[in-house]
């Protein structure tokens, strides 16, 4: 009989035990459900259509080096397949191995950031694709006649043009390379364990997950890292209880926005960083200054927050952010098979 | 009366036309299963296995930048997918911007060539990759230490290493990097509607690819483009019966192997490349100096053969040319998602 009233009372325990934790995890999912959003199907807008014209000759355009300077750099350059749309390098390094003052971002998810480029020097990803032709260390392309020269050197390019721009007399233009990038761009979404959870399924998080999910919030790291980017909505001044720089070994002080605007107001400010499949990409920061996400996530709670995280409490955030992590879209996982040709001398 | 017996005329001559035709294909296979040979399942050898832990190794480090330099250089740098792994350049570009004094050739069905390297200055594919570490154009790394402790930082890659080579104490070596790339690239086979053709299936050529291949061997092409690489199997001097500089255009004149063996006998001399996917992979010869295919049949048939092609003969032999392109492996095609992990700092 003991036994039996003792299983009863444990059961019951269970059973509250089990209530509460229903309780409590709802209540977790209409808090994170106030936070965040699902990521979208795609990130077309009215102003940037998606088109399969478009799309198909942007992501030609993405993986192919022949039109930059030396024929050595591609978007694919920095945003590589198999290090989840980046480089792995602290700041980029590109034509003619010049080097990049800052980290290139993922391009998952990228397009749906309220503006690109960790200063917000750029409107919108296709702002970007067009203007990375000319930037020094990208691209390196003197002017845009010499990217149309080589464009057009491509027949398959003219047709492709021709279909994905069908209203323009003379569709091969830097705009129009923007546009179909950033097209093709608009399609690289990465949903993830977390957007099911979103959508009710309290199951596609762990346990320990969810308590990272709840710490995240309770921390104040939601208050920038929000949206269905978990960031990417907004500028913050990094370094807003102690200074970056001293917190990450920073061997560059970079002044963020300042730069761009020269308004004191925005002295190392940047862009909140989406963390979508932030878990692939490091190193971290605008600077590439850290190379791990526990470390990351320990600087960000001190220098933002001014909190110290414990191990516990850094590893439950961290296993929130691995279900941030999504699998690679199809058509960037499987480069496509570039138009056929060549120039017949070095472009240098 | 008389239109039956036209007609039975006119069906007699189709008949025997028919006829006549199939013996003349008949010929042709027979002839060409004489001088050429499918390409094998895989380019494995008793020396060279292939096992699936060294090729999921090897496929990691082909695509992976950052063991060089300044992490910027993989295999898939110059060996591009979206390029039939070439790189789309006359003479290739590797870290720091440096030149390269050749043409980088596909890795596609690379392996079973004779010898690697245009000059047969790597024994195989396995020397060509463990060398590449250290050529100052191509990955740059000072030493065998710089590389191993690279490696060794990513916990996933000792993990490989030692499960691609069980029986080594040490498996993170600058050797065993060689022998696990060249695994993978002893998978990377390309079989085409010629091999189809090769196994007697006569309807996988176009009439015009068949009289490109007739044209091919009457030629005197297959005098040295034959067997499985349909080229890849020996050396022979550029420019028989003139200097392939002053018809080509080439701006450097390259002495070819006798720079590596000092011997008269090798002046000039280059390993005759494989053909296989060459419609896909311009620009031609060890100076990528020749940007189309068809102008790189007429030279070829010039320089080495003496003869003047009309275009008819090149757009035949280019057809024969278009039936060696396969389809890219998937485990290519689709490079692999890499272990995750950065450095800090930029390894300049």
């Amino acid at each position: 009989m003991r036994s039996i009233v003792f299983g009863y009372q444990i059961g019951a325990i269970a059973l509250l035990g089990c209530i509460a934790g229903t309780a409590v995890a709802d209540a977790l999912l209409t808090q994170a459900q106030g936070i965040f959003k699902p990521l979208p199907k795609d990130m077309a807008t009215a102003e940037y259509p998606i088109t399969p014209a478009r799309v198909e000759l942007g992501r030609a355009l993405f993986f192919d080096p022949r039109m930059s300077l030396n024929g050595t750099v591609s978007c694919a350059r920095c945003h590589q397949p198999s290090l989840y749309g980046t480089d792995g390098l602290p700041t980029s390094i590109g034509v003619m191995a010049r080097d990049n003052p800052r980290n290139a971002p993922t391009v998952l998810n990228a397009a749906q950031e309220f503006i690109a480029h960790w200063r917000g020097d750029r409107k919108n990803v296709e702002d970007q694709a067009t203007k990375a032709l000319f930037g020094p260390p990208s691209f390196g392309e003197p002017n845009a006649e010499s990217v149309i020269a080589k464009l057009k050197a491509f027949k398959e390019y003219q047709v492709m043009f021709k279909k994905a721009f069908p209203k323009d007399k003379d569709p091969i233009t830097t705009a129009n390379w923007g546009l179909a990038i950033g097209a093709y761009e608009r399609t690289l979404v990465t949903p993830s364990p977390f957007d099911a959870y979103l959508k009710g399924n309290t199951k596609a998080l762990s346990p320990m997950a969810m308590r990272g999910l709840s710490k995240f919030i309770s921390t104040g790291c939601a208050s920038c890292h929000s949206g269905a980017g978990v960031g990417g909505g907004m500028y913050q001044k990094f370094g807003l209880t102690e200074d970056y720089w001293k917190a990450t070994g920073s061997k560059k002080i970079d002044k963020g926005r300042f730069d761009v605007t020269q308004d004191q107001a925005d002295m190392y400010v940047f862009k909140v960083p989406s963390l979508r499949n932030v878990a692939m990409t490091p190193p971290y920061f605008h600077d590439g200054s850290v190379a791990t996400l526990p470390q990351a996530v320990r600087i960000m709670a001190q220098v933002q927050l001014g909190k110290q995280l414990d191990d516990a409490d850094v590893n439950e955030i961290v296993a929130f952010l691995d279900s941030l992590t999504g699998k690679l879209p199809k058509n960037f996982a499987t480069p496509p098979v570039l138009p056929v040709g060549a120039f017949q001398t070095s472009q240098k």
